[in-house]
């Protein structure tokens, strides 16, 4: 599978964010893994190449989540009503700490992976627990769906109940090391550590600092949270009184973007400075609307990101967001952006269809490289979505399909074939 | 089917609106359409009485959708890029300009009701268009789902594209006394008219009180809307100088509670006036969050209405809102209340889960009369939910239960059954 082939159908995707681009009853060309470009029929010299044909579906670019907790997937749509330091120690703590039992991490992961499996997500930044056989499980089941991930251990060395709070910061740094250790060695093709300190609340300085070594040695990604809730970013100034903002915490220690590749979800209430810094580090910033309306959160000033050229994704953020679908990810961001104009800025023009769709695939896929668009070069991920499902009396355009599918959530029931890099869903990359 | 039995299984409603009541395996009574009771066990007496065993599902209370477009549904999920004014003229009106052609109209209603068939909803009140064939043939199909419904042929004079605006006042005034004979004629059981002026930028005073006139010869009740959006109240100022507020336009033609049952969709931006002739006239409410985000139209009060003592439903507003699912109005009720209370009024706590559960099932029930509860003597509407479609690792109580489904949509793909006033889905009710 993992050679030359076409996919014939409806083609659409976001190569700029301003406008969906679609081709009707096209071909799409996969060379080893990458897109090597939309074609109205196979040019003379590719009239050998095998062509899959996918009828009247929809060819769009994989899902990228930006931020998900696999651990939290078990709870995922109860708990919904508490705002989010009360709701980590009520709902979140107590379920990961069900991680310690290998026999419990084994069953609720592989209940994730399968969902995630069946999602249009072929791209993904995961968080895990503390514990490194549980976290090394979930590994070894995302690798199993061909999603290409990135998966962390998470630290905590304070503030957390005992049996989330790691011994210390030598010891949660060490067994990092070992984890990252331990995942090189299992040889994934597709699942990749990345750093993983919860947020500055339960993280010393100590451990930030230590991270950043294990960091340095294995040229880890970083991927935390930032700025999601008033009373959090509070707090950072009581914890850490000489950081000149919450962002600042993690930059003094290395590890907020630079060489340092980072994730930063939510960003609600990031300063002026704060968005200065991660422009200059280029930081990823991983916008969950759906979490931050369930835990009261905010709404993170995203058509200021999107016009200010920063790095923008979005993340499904289970458990405080209900669902791993991006296509709701993308409409939640759309949605909270009316309500952000509506109520906070009204400067701040909502997000386009266009723009949320560039944001779920485009943008958040940088991360991974050239990944999140059909442009020629750019990895071959593809979700062939069969929107029939949704009938309709009258002519609908390819842009109007996309948008419905996007809206009705047709990434449930929908999806009718899966591609990761050039690889069929369920195949494995081996013959690569 | 419409006489005595009982359903087993777990059974959830909410008879107050501050909790969730729930009966793990227990027996639910249906005498004649009605609800008989909650039992632990079969009493004695009743022991004769059948008992359709629904194992571990879980059973609700049939979901009441105060305010739906029909006409509109063709279209749900697309054109989501403007405001209420702008997006009447630009999607809407050319949509259900089409419902001049009754082969359309047949072929676009079909699709809805059965849509409205396989959701969780067992009552609504329902817009068609002008047309009153279409309209008629919009009640021939819903009158097949089982669904109990009120539905109206629009009112417009004004303001309109031509295709969609009536000869005049009388002549629309005349076309509603035609329409309601005609639908008492064809002896539905269950789906009734209701007057439908669509609101007074498209109805002239002459108009609305031709339309209070037919609304006292037939005792109707009268649905529309009110005060979704700033620009359309400002408009209201101009084109009813001398209604005291936007409700006031109605009022003075009769056609706002009191004697006539009415709901109002939307009530976002209702003065404190106009929330007291509400309560004075006992007008329902039908609040829209999902429409209220996407036509970037803002955010009902809605723990203002519901702590005020008012009359609350749930409406699902296609297609400004982009589904039919009445889960997912519950939660984006709650999630667009947290973000009133963090950007608005801080002194507006947001709605709980068991509050929005009670808004879709109670709340709104009551316009139908003693309707969206298992309390005894309550009509018997009824679905059974199969939430095993969702895995889960840990164990969950049954108040999780309800709220993961609603949460994630397991109203879609989840039904197994549905019961209205007794009365099976598919079944006749013919038998009684």
């Amino acid at each position: 599978m993992n050679d030359t082939f076409f996919l014939k159908g409806n083609i659409c995707h976001t190569p700029v964010k301003d406008r969906l681009d679609v081709h009707e009853g096209a071909y799409l060309l996969c060379e080893d893994g990458r897109c090597g470009g939309i074609f109205d029929a196979p040019p003379p010299a590719l009239r050998a190449v095998p062509v899959l044909d996918y009828g009247d579906c929809l060819i769009l670019p994989g899902m990228v989540d930006l931020h998900i907790h696999a651990s939290q997937f078990a709870y995922r749509g109860t708990g919904m009503d508490e705002q989010l330091l009360e709701w980590l120690q009520k709902y979140t703590f107590p379920e990961e700490s069900r991680y310690a039992d290998p026999a419990y991490a084994e069953r609720a992961y592989r209940i994730f992976a399968d969902a995630m499996d069946k999602s249009a997500t072929t791209r993904a930044a995961v968080f895990g627990t503390i514990h490194r056989d549980a976290t090394l499980c979930l590994m070894d089941f995302l690798e199993g769906t061909g999603i290409i991930s990135y998966v962390g251990k998470v630290n905590m060395d304070r503030d957390a109940p005992p049996a989330l709070t790691e011994k210390d910061a030598d010891s949660s740094a060490f067994d990092t090391f070992g984890f990252v250790n331990a995942a090189h060695k299992r040889g994934y093709r597709r699942t990749m550590p990345i750093l993983t300190p919860r947020f500055i609340p339960t993280c010393s300085d100590e451990l930030l600092s230590a991270l950043s070594e294990v960091r340095r040695a294995y040229d880890l990604p970083v991927q935390s949270h930032l700025s999601e809730n008033p009373e959090e970013v509070m707090l950072i100034k009581l914890l850490m009184p000489e950081a000149a903002f919450y962002g600042d915490g993690y930059d003094r220690f290395g590890l907020f973007g630079g060489d340092a590749r980072t994730i930063m979800a939510h960003c609600v209430y990031s300063s002026a400075e704060e968005i200065a810094r991660i422009r200059e580090r280029g930081v990823w910033i991983a916008h969950c609307p759906a979490s931050n309306m369930n835990l009261a959160s905010g709404i993170a000033p995203i058509r200021k990101y999107v016009d200010g050229g920063l790095r923008v994704g979005l993340g499904s953020d289970v458990a405080g967001g209900q669902t791993e679908s991006m296509f709701r990810a993308m409409t939640d961001a759309i949605q909270v952006s009316k309500l952000y104009w509506r109520y906070h800025d009204h400067s701040a023009r909502p997000l386009s269809f266009s723009e949320s769709f560039y944001l779920a695939t485009k943008g958040g896929g940088s991360f991974f490289g050239q990944v999140g668009s059909f442009e020629e070069g750019f990895e071959f991920d593809a979700v062939v979505l069969d929107d029939s499902l949704a009938p309709h009396p009258q002519p609908l355009t390819l842009q109007d399909r996309v948008e419905r599918a996007v809206y009705l959530g047709l990434d449930r029931g929908g999806i009718r074939e899966k591609f990761i890099r050039g690889v069929k869903r369920g195949l494995d990359a081996g013959t690569s």
